[in-house]
């Protein structure tokens, strides 16, 4: 299966922490707002269950293993993106570390049972589904818009498979920050840690990444903004260090 | 009345507006985040009528009118505060701009009526009345914690005077932003602009101005964040641009 789709498949090196996955342009490949959330979310570092929604080719399961031991687990509704994640997962001979599944994020609480995740990321569809401006193909539109889900169904979703106290951490749009908060407040998951992402520090949010408890009490840090490009058009000294091009301290 | 307390006053220039205000130190005297609500706030600039809770001593609607020809008015429960507020709007000649009314701010609609505004600005109490740590005199208390009203009540208060499609703008502690949106959203005011305020670029943020929309959609714009210091302790051109130290355009 997938043969024909595999032609416009390449093997990419993710950032420089000596992984590699599989990409194509047609179907999936991952972005910045991956890689920073990878980087942003609050996970148990020794042991625990970890859980990505939404995974897509598996790219922040990859990511975070260079950050913990803990299980981690992707979860994806497209067959054709499961399929091109678990590959990926043993290119790096990594499969004790990561497990793919190919499935429906709202139904995965009637397999897991409630609160059996200590930590979620989740990089979901950004667009509402208003059905007109859609000229991508399914693999994209799917990714994107919220065709199979809504923002609210993942949210429900994060709520019913996080254990109390445990962390949910989502990267979005800015645009939607009041809904998020909305939503995750209604589902008992309170915002604990905020930080907006801008290309430049005089140019408005483009991501905002979102820490959220299962049961926290309503107080946030609103961290530094994470300003992606400089004046001259390089990247920051803190996003060459996400990328992994200068380790922490290298003056610029 | 009050002769007593006035020893405790002083008269302060307002910035560089040929602006003048009665201050205390043990009363109220006015902080950065009325100075940047007073700038961030969306107004009409022509005409109609603009509401400013919690003013305290009248410092936003003051700074307003280097903005706007509307008529302003500003609410203050605290007798000596409101005393504090009229008389700094004689010293200025601006009776004729700027009406301030003593009252509660929750019993305001049953004399103005629904929808009135066309603008509404609040610098409200920031902290919540747990009863623990005030060791505030009265008035700092009444202006600091939610002794006469919480932030839902002031929430609620705005919804009901601004007309359909006015804006409310606030500014208040990042630390409180799930609620405040929550609030927001549940009393029908979209937010539509927010801006974080950092004391530096690499901290946190310690303020943000919100600007909601009555009946607005739900999407909002996350401004560049404002860095208040430069990294040699002066401040930013922009807070220097604000304070109206430097023109527009000035090179620092």
């Amino acid at each position: 299966m997938y043969e024909n789709e595999k032609k416009s498949e390449r093997i990419d090196d993710l950032l420089s922490h000596n992984l590699r996955i599989i990409q194509s342009d047609e179907v999936f490949s991952f972005s910045m707002d991956a890689v920073l959330l990878a980087r942003f979310a609050g996970i148990p570092y020794q042991r625990g269950r970890i859980l990505d929604l939404c995974t897509g080719n598996g790219v922040v399961p990859l990511l975070l293993t260079t950050r913990t031991k803990a299980s981690i687990e992707g979860i994806e509704i497209q067959p054709r993106l499961a399929d091109m994640a678990r590959r990926s997962v043993s290119l790096n001979g990594l499969e004790e570390a990561i497990q793919i599944r190919e499935g429906d994020l709202r139904e995965l609480v009637q397999i897991t049972g409630h609160g059996v995740y200590d930590a979620i990321t989740v990089n979901p569809p950004y667009m509402p589904l208003n059905g007109s401006d859609i000229k991508l193909n399914p693999h994209q539109a799917i990714a994107r818009h919220e065709v199979n889900c809504t923002l609210e169904e993942v949210i429900q979703a994060c709520t019913q498979l996080v254990r109390n106290g445990g962390k949910v951490s989502m990267v979005h749009r800015p645009q939607r920050l009041g809904e998020i908060i909305t939503l995750m407040r209604n589902y008992n998951l309170e915002p604990k840690r905020i930080r907006f992402v801008h290309p430049r520090v005089h140019m408005e949010a483009n991501m905002v990444l979102v820490e959220a408890m299962r049961d926290g009490k309503p107080e946030v840090r609103l961290l530094p903004p994470l300003i992606v490009y400089q004046e001259d058009r390089n990247y920051t000294q803190e996003i060459r260090e996400i990328y992994g091009e200068v380790s922490k301290g290298d003056s610029v």
